[in-house]
């Protein structure tokens, strides 16, 4: 796959580009669906793939669903996807935390009820689930009881994200030996028609802040989340193509891993702003230019149904 | 006053600095209470520079309270003050809406109910003050029912501060024309004994992190409070001390306004981190080197005693 980056991927170079490969990871929002909408010709693309033989795996820095839960949703809207497919920061984080950091204790969960149960389901509990709201003064919230077995704060979206929630995890981290683990830096999720809700990136901020501490992150583009594909299903990366709507996740995450790389823009990013990265001339910024990119990933199509 | 600077006050210096101003401003939290103690010493210092014939004003980033509010606790700890010469980020967001940004319109307010007075008693109205829970699912919170008087954001400390909240004032700034004003950005409120909780700081930058804007802020080091307390009163800058305990804050705001300067070691800042500033060599952090440095404001006592 020899010439310049960042090229429209069209005609024979599709499937030049397949080809080329065994396995595709796919991100989710702004890929393969937006919002409870797939992107029109996604299940075809996907499941074309799979009857070709090529492995399909999908890499979500969202952390609000658990990997049944993702695999339901993709059942719904016609993808051929099992659980043992899907890796989001829900999954990878608990893995990150029994793992990597070797966590003996509970973890205070600033997250979903998914997150919770995959914490659960490798032997992690947890405390914070749910809504935490305000009561008493400023004393008190300085003095509010912490939970002596609490080693980690991990924080993932919150859709019960609050004041009393904040001052919780600053209270756990100014316990220097207490982990700090976060889901992933997004900062917005992105919707159907252009609209889009505050991301993970903004609550994980609000933490890291009060704490004067950063948080070590799960998802993309740490290399984590393609180490826990590839030490699974042994994935070759000279052999891997990564497809996602975000340059300073998705398409980093592949150049941080030596994967193929394909932008699609049904999502958040633009080729400008690709284009802008590569004529930089700085050298950071050249992880987030992609191989290759499509207008959606249904320009697939053809070369699958040819 | 001759002589390099971050020199500790002591002796007939204390003497020759107070001839030397005609009006003391005095920051509140870490200087002459935290939480709900006073400095020991604060109150007779205060009283005896006012018997003195000194005007006094207190300048405080904390927006939790009203003038009136700030003028009775001081009267229960013992201070002689009254509200006109307490200029607390409540009351001056209230005025810079009103008289820099010449609002017309509502506010979106993320703060507390004595912001909403401060507002009110300026004549702006406001939505968004007390409890905000979640509900629904994430198209309900992209589509949330906007108030389409409301023509700008305000942030400040919000004890009721939640994800809905986020974003709603997310949705808010999507609108270009949407002004957007934070009331000051202190990450950590000091308390009694080493503690602390989050300050408006992380809330602020969680509003300006998902929103891809960044906010005016009103307090300290921004002129903005000086100039409320110079154009209400004639204050001399030639002749007059910033007392304070950040120097990020209270010590940048003097130098940025030409004021003399002095640290009081009872609070936030440490005469270490003044002497980092001083020798750092950077430019920029000499505005937060102060003249001087006292372990308490107490130590002001003596001269003003004799």
């Amino acid at each position: 796959m020899s010439g310049s980056k960042c090229a429209r991927l069209s005609g024979a170079r599709v499937q030049q580009l397949l080809d080329s490969v065994d396995s595709v990871l796919f991100d989710c929002d702004g890929v393969i669906w937006r919002g409870d909408q797939a992107i029109p010709g996604a299940a075809q693309v996907i499941n074309l793939l799979k009857e070709k033989g090529k492995r399909v795996f999908f890499v979500t820095n969202n952390s609000s669903k658990t990997r049944k839960m993702y695999a339901e949703k993709m059942s719904v809207l016609g993808f051929d996807v099992n659980e043992e497919e899907v890796f989001g920061t829900a999954y990878c984080s608990a893995v990150y935390l029994k793992t990597v950091c070797k966590l003996e204790g509970k973890v205070y969960l600033m997250g979903s009820d998914a997150m919770r149960q995959e914490l659960e389901a490798v032997g992690i509990q947890q405390t914070g689930v749910g809504p935490d709201h305000i009561s008493g003064k400023q004393t008190d919230w300085a003095n509010v009881p912490l939970d002596p077995e609490v080693k980690a704060v991990l924080v993932g979206f919150d859709a019960h994200f609050s004041y009393m929630k904040l001052n919780r995890a600053f209270q756990y981290l100014t316990q220097q030996d207490c982990l700090f683990v976060g889901t992933n830096r997004d900062t917005r999720l992105p919707l159907e028609g252009g609209k889009a809700v505050p991301g993970t990136g903004c609550l994980l901020l609000a933490v890291e802040t009060a704490a004067q501490r950063q948080a070590q992150t799960v998802g993309k583009p740490n290399h984590f989340m393609f180490d826990c594909v590839a030490s699974k299903f042994g994935v070759d990366p000279d052999r891997c193509l990564m497809v996602g709507d975000r340059l300073d996740t998705d398409i980093l995450l592949g150049s941080n891993c030596g994967l193929k790389t394909l932008l699609t823009l049904t999502g958040v990013s633009t080729v400008a702003e690709a284009e802008a990265h590569q004529q930089s001339g700085c050298a950071e910024r050249q992880g987030m230019v992609p191989d290759f990119y499509v207008e959606s990933i249904a320009d697939l199509l053809p070369a699958l149904q040819g």
